[in-house]
C-alpha cells in the first residue's frame, strides 16, 4: 500500500510527468516487493513561486524541471531496499529524458493497521498485508 | 490535533467533497477522543491522468468518485480504534452515497511535542495535550 | 533535508506567502541545524471550502489568513529544538504581518536514509547526512 505524491513544476510537459509516476510505480515493483495493481498515486503542479527549491544542494546541479517524490508505505523495507529504489527510480527517469539531478525522493513509513484500502476494512485484518510487510523485511 | 488531507477526483460535485470531509471528522471525534472543535481539513481535486488509482487493489471495485483520506495525528491509538475508525468513516460516507470501495484511508503519527496550533506554544505543552494522548491509548 | 508543505488560503496575498516560508526556513536554520541552502518548500492555495480550519480550537484566534506548515525532516531534534522551531517561525511570521495564532505547525520525521537529494543516491551514504542528524540531538 504505497500513496505517492508527485510534485512537479507546471512547465514539465505532461509526459514526463506520467513517465515519472511510471518511474516510481516501477521502482517500487521492481525493489519494494509492491504488487504491480498496487499503484496509489498524486500528482500536482507548481508555479516557480510556489515550489522554492535550493538548484545544489547538497552537491547537484538542478534544473528547471526539478521534482519531488514523496512515497508513504509500509514499513519493514531494508536500507539496501531503500538505496535500490533511489537508484532505480532516477535510473528509469533517466531513460524517460530527466536529469538524475532532478529527481528528490523521500519515505515515510507506517503499518499495515494504518490502511484501509476501501470499505472500511483495516488491511490490518488481511493476512496478505502482513506477509507483505514481513518478505521485505 | 489531527490534519486531514482528502484528495478527490475533479468530478466529485462539491456537496459530496464537503459530507466525505464531515464523514472523517465525524469518526475520529465518535472513535479517536478527537475533541469535536478539532478539526483541521484540507481538500484538493484532481484531474483523472493527476490522480493514477488501480481500480481494484487488493480486492475492491472503485469508481471514478475514489478518494483518498490522510490523517496525521498524535500517536496512541489502539488497532481497534484504527479500525472503528476506518468503519465510522466509511459508513458515513456511504450514507453520503459513496460507495464504500472508493474510501481509502491511511494514518500517520507524531507526538504533542511536533505540533504547534498557534502563535509559537507547542502543544506539548499544554497538559490537555498530553492527556489526550494518553486517553486514547 | 527538510520538506516543507505550506497550505495557505487563497486569499493570502503573494508577498506574504513567501514571507512565511521565509520565516520557516529562517527558523529552520537558527533552531534546527538545518544549512542555509538546504531549502525544499512547496506552497499551495486553497479556496475557503477546501481548507476547513476551526477558528479557536484549542485557545487561539485565528483570522480568514489561518495557514498550515507541515515540515518532513530527520530525526534526531530535541523536543527543545522543537519548541523553539516553532516560537522562532511564529515570531519572524509576525514581524511580516501574520497574526502569531495564524501559524499552526506540524512536525514529522524520518531517517538520512529516507531520503535522496538527486541523481539515485541514498543522503544516508553522506557521512554529512549522519552528522547533520547526530549533532541536532
Amino acid at each position: 500500500m504505497p500513496l505517492t505524491r508527485i510534485s512537479i513544476p507546471a512547465c514539465l510537459p505532461p509526459h514526463k510527468a506520467r513517465a515519472l509516476a511510471d518511474a516510481v510505480h516501477e521502482g517500487l515493483v521492481e525493489t519494494c516487493n509492491v504488487p504491480s495493481r498496487d499503484r496509489f498515486q498524486l500528482i500536482s503542479t507548481y508555479a516557480p513561486d510556489m515550489m522554492l527549491i535550493d538548484p545544489t544542494f547538497p552537491d547537484v546541479r538542478r534544473t528547471p524541471e526539478a521534482s519531488i517524490v514523496e512515497i508513504l508505505f509500509l514499513e519493514g523495507r531494508t536500507i539496501e531496499q531503500k538505496t535500490r529504489l533511489f537508484r532505480r527510480i532516477a535510473d528509469r527517469a533517466m531513460q524517460a529524458g530527466f536529469a538524475g539531478d532532478d529527481i528528490m525522493v523521500t519515505l515515510t513509513e507506517n503499518k499495515p493497521t494504518d490502511w484501509s484500502a476501501g470499505n472500511g476494512r483495516s488491511y490490518g485484518d488481511r493476512p496478505e498485508a502482513v506477509e507483505t510487510s514481513r518478505r521485505s523485511r
